[in-house]
């Protein structure tokens, strides 16, 4: 059985800017996601950045993944239009897409949502808490009834988001917050996990429970069928049933139709 | 208690260039399906259009509109990002939206949605039945089982969206298609209603089943409440439970977050 | 305008049994929430008890019933089934049900959601916050971003429920756990919503958050239309498109078909 | 890797009473259905039926099914309530559930969805033509845009169903109606899908596209985690944060609590 081809997009702006993230990442927080994905034997994970051409979202290397994990917090708005589109069309077609913590607002995340994806936050450090909705999801694979992460940014209710597919963690944090921290959706055909832990300030991309909920993710957004969707028009002699054109018409016998 | 304000926005290109479509809609499409909804005492149904500034969509025309009616086809490309982004920020808020027929490409749905939106089509007049998924729902009221269009184009299935929260109606093609002509989603606060029939070749807006469904429509989508969202940062000593800061921050104290 | 008829359905036997808990509820805890639903004056509420024939829901009853409150732990298994059919198909026809705290267990909701409606729980008359999810809902009118219980039964995270519609509230609790504490549901045309707080050994129907949650379902959940459905078999010669018999048949024309 | 293993329910009473039936079907309904499966190598099905004691569902045979098919139509009334309970704790835990046809009123059907799961209908062997709603999806890998039925009982809307999931399929019925012929739902960890066609009068379970969409959905509805739940207490001293008892309590130290 052929790998599953996970690609991971890293903003990679805090790890260059900002020394004491630089050295909790010195791979670079894609790099680390990567590594621990590569622990897994099913999975083949590799690294592109906002800063390569095109992002390095090309045509081909989006073709040639199957699951794309996103990590963006602080360069949202330099990602361009043009390929947001195009990764947009691909999760459509069936490409698994994982979100990660500051990702709620990459555009990606919220084109394919729809909605604000705000929250409050808070930077102090404090203790997460992440319990386990259903215990046998396979994103939940592996993990106690809940598992915590001794220091993390806080993200709190209320999360501008559509209501998920499936509720797979909820966040308690020690200031006092709870937080929807996993949660799926499916756009097209495309599997879509939004993971919430990950902040550049911290280590959190080196723990074994993280790591494994990643593992998890990648191999349960891989794409299970693939739709590639136009808008064909079915001339009259091939409708199913028989009909004649009654009235008068606007577009011409064969015209591709407005898009 | 005050009217419901309805808002129609017309594309109005059809109807300006094309002799036959003129002679069915003088008032422009959005003009006949604003006359229909005002002939509900609970609505006050008002129109703009594409080639108005700002397409009519000001800040204050959207602060002062409970549902938005969506009638495009011709010319969703021209609809600047800026008003689809306020159109969008508004639907969050609780502002109801109701789309039409070719709508179904228009910036703003495909934006909320997230999906292709594609559809197969076919023009020739044919007959449409549209049959009520639940007749207890509030945009079902007053119809029968069924009601029938004797002249429409047609769109079949697969229609690219996410599921409905709710299926209204699901359409019987005479040519031997079926569709998912009335579906309901909800975006933040806003609820979405999608309603297939409508294209300009037909006088649609005319059927009194038509006007039946979309005064209903009007009443269901009207705000329920309002939420406009900001992304706060709770400052340690707003935590509800006391905390101190633990490990090295990237944000400064009081900063306000990366968007 | 007509007043929406809430009728409180309670369970009444820790009242009976227990003293502490009878000196909490005096009126048993049925009374404590009709009273707190009639201080608005577009609810009229009227309570019903296990212990009377047909449990108080007789067919008369709840053809009368606009939104059912419910409140049951010890006597779950002493709820008729006959009963809980009928409370089930007046929800599937479009009646309101808004279940309490240990309700969750109470055949009729089981039964509606169709999962094992399990959790964790610790009685320790611990600090509940339950945080809204989306402050423009209906049902969070009038609350700030979250409020506190002094007092009350922890329920956690694994809550064995189908998706719910919409997430309204989830609780931290002091003891570390998190719960989806409201959340929305729909059969057929009837409105469900689950709220956890109400456990008897604390006074949580007095408190005024409380009561305006409840206040503010109980408004949510009243019918928004009526579908009393059948299984109709539409004989050849009614069908919307002319056609005749072909092949053999199990059925003899005009009969009932099987149940 | 390990074969599948469907189970076939087949409710065996058409074919032992009706004579042109049992021609249609001599091995029975259910055997035809597992043939048809059996085709399939990465798929094991067995069969079993009303008549056998516990109807053939014993706790061993349902441990040992990841897979159960259900068809029943002349007595949904005869099977036992402690044989609904106990396959819908197994669908809850994770096992995969199809239901076919007539199994609409199937009581494993109506307690797993809450609702009516009413419908229109007619036996008149008018044509079927099933169109396919997501081509991407696994259900209908292999099939074209849409596929026929020459004869088949009719179904029509509304049908009394909770929004499904995921719709797959749509039928387009010669005599002038529509309904949602294949849909999914979730209940606990187990995948649920129900598929129209099926009525004992007509052979189509030998039909090579529905013997592809079974063959699709066993695949697609195999267990992908399991979680058998209990609702377990967790004492103070268990509590994830540091805590004491406040207040009085009505359950004594280490009780298992009402169910």
């Amino acid at each position: 059985m052929s790998k599953i081809r996970a690609t991971i997009w890293g903003e990679n702006v805090h790890e260059q800017k900002v020394a004491f993230i630089r050295e909790i990442y010195p791979k670079g927080m894609h790099g680390c996601i990567a590594d621990g994905l590569n622990e897994d034997a099913a999975i083949e994970a590799t690294t592109v950045t906002l800063q390569e051409p095109e992002h390095g979202l090309t045509v081909e290397k989006l073709a040639a993944t199957d699951v794309l994990v996103w990590w963006g917090h602080a360069a949202h708005g330099e990602v361009q239009d043009a390929i947001v589109d195009r990764v947009i069309k691909r999760v459509n077609e069936g490409m698994g897409l994982i979100v990660l913590h500051s990702g709620h607002y990459a555009k990606v995340f919220k084109r394919l949502l729809g909605t604000t994806c705000s929250l409050t936050w808070r930077e102090a450090g404090e203790k997460e808490r992440l319990w386990v909705c259903n215990p046998g999801h396979p994103i939940a694979a592996g993990l106690g009834t809940y598992f915590e992460i001794e220091q993390e940014e806080m993200y709190g209710e209320p999360f501008g988001i559509p209501t998920p597919d499936e509720q797979i963690f909820i966040s308690w944090f020690e200031g006092g917050e709870v937080f929807r921290s996993g949660a799926t959706w499916k756009r097209g055909n495309g599997k879509i996990f939004y993971f919430r832990p990950g902040h550049e300030s911290y280590p959190t991309y080196y723990d074994a429970n993280v790591k494994l909920v990643l593992k998890n993710a990648v191999r349960w957004a891989k794409p299970e069928g693939t739709w590639i969707d136009t808008c064909p028009n079915i001339p009259v002699d091939k409708a199913p049933e028989k009909i004649e054109i009654k009235g008068a018409t606007l577009h011409a016998p064969g015209e591709e139709g407005l898009k």
